[in-house]
């Protein structure tokens, strides 16, 4: 790959599951960072890049890749060296796919109904109810995830792929959503192991 | 592939999209629905499927898939005749997953605020505040995607993929979601061209 990548993310998003299957492919990237809390991504320039107006966005000289599980499934294909993703076992790669578009679509949607609230209802008193219900659901999705996993070390068994950074990402936010994450004990042991790979290091010192 | 596939899907649900796509890949396959008015999917004989309680699940051989974009992209791969992504094209393969992703995890997500609050709030009035916004979120989301529609005749131009089916099934939503979907003239026409084919009809006389 001679294409440099233009990686647009803010740290403590989940554009940090992108970010560490970037670095876990030892890809060619560039950081761009959006200060989501100054409001950046909002704005024109940003939203030339990702009019969804959101991270991560993946510039590639072809043009912009934005949703993490495309992302994700992006770098794997690029990067095959790296073996991040069973490309050529449709079934195995339909596990890595399912459970990532989980994480995007229930586990990430019931995450941010503590914060987001004004996506999905304008009135306050609704967001004020959406958040109690945030930790029972985040357990619910837990449950199921722990339910699911096998023995290891890595959610598809011996490889690690891009369900284990996206997995990682979504498990550190379980601690500010109210939920101890060592009540899962596959979930917590799948996290520790993940925290202590040399990726986890550069991705957290660049940020 | 020898391998029969069990589909388990309700009409009028998400499921369409994948059901189109077995139609479409000329798959062989059995329809199992599940009666989702009489809560069906709730019941452990469904849970020992989908532990999720949703559909659409697709039983293989190997095990049961689950969540859209996944189910749609194995349909690809396990039907490389039938054309239905560009498999060797990652960045193409990345535009159709991220429409899929942005269908499964945003707009889908915004359409179930209307009939499903229930899920991320106790509070009816919550919910009647969240049934207020979800015209205008619909809106949103399909602004964003009529700017990204080319001129067709399908998302991803001359080649009809994966991402076909499931935009079709999302834009059937709009009128019960108080929406027209004749404001988004690219929406519309890619609305119409997709029902013409000949695995709608198909689609339609099983459900």
């Amino acid at each position: 790959m001679s294409d440099i990548l233009k990686f647009y993310s803010a740290p403590g998003s989940c554009s940090q599951a992108s970010h560490l299957a970037l670095e876990e492919a030892g890809a060619r990237y560039e950081i761009v960072k959006v200060d989501l809390a100054g409001g950046e991504q909002t704005r024109p320039a940003y939203r030339a890049i990702n009019p969804k107006g959101r991270v991560p966005a993946l510039a590639t000289s072809r043009g912009v890749i934005t949703e993490t599980p495309a992302i994700l499934l992006y770098i794997a294909q690029t990067h095959p060296a790296a073996r991040l993703a069973p490309l050529d076992d449709p079934f195995a790669l339909a596990q890595i796919q399912a459970l990532n578009n989980y994480l995007s679509s229930t586990v990430h949607v019931a995450h941010s109904h503590g914060r987001r609230g004004s996506r999905w209802a304008d009135d306050p008193a609704a967001h004020e109810s959406m958040k109690r219900k945030v930790a029972a659901n985040m357990v619910d999705c837990y449950a199921l995830i722990e339910s699911q996993l096998g023995d290891g070390p890595w959610v598809m068994g011996d490889a690690y792929t891009i369900a284990d950074p996206y997995l990682f990402t979504v498990t550190g936010w379980l601690k500010g959503d109210g939920v101890d994450y060592r009540q899962f004990p596959k979930v917590a042991a799948h996290f520790e192991r993940v925290q202590a790979r040399p990726a986890v290091a550069r991705v957290l010192a660049s940020a």
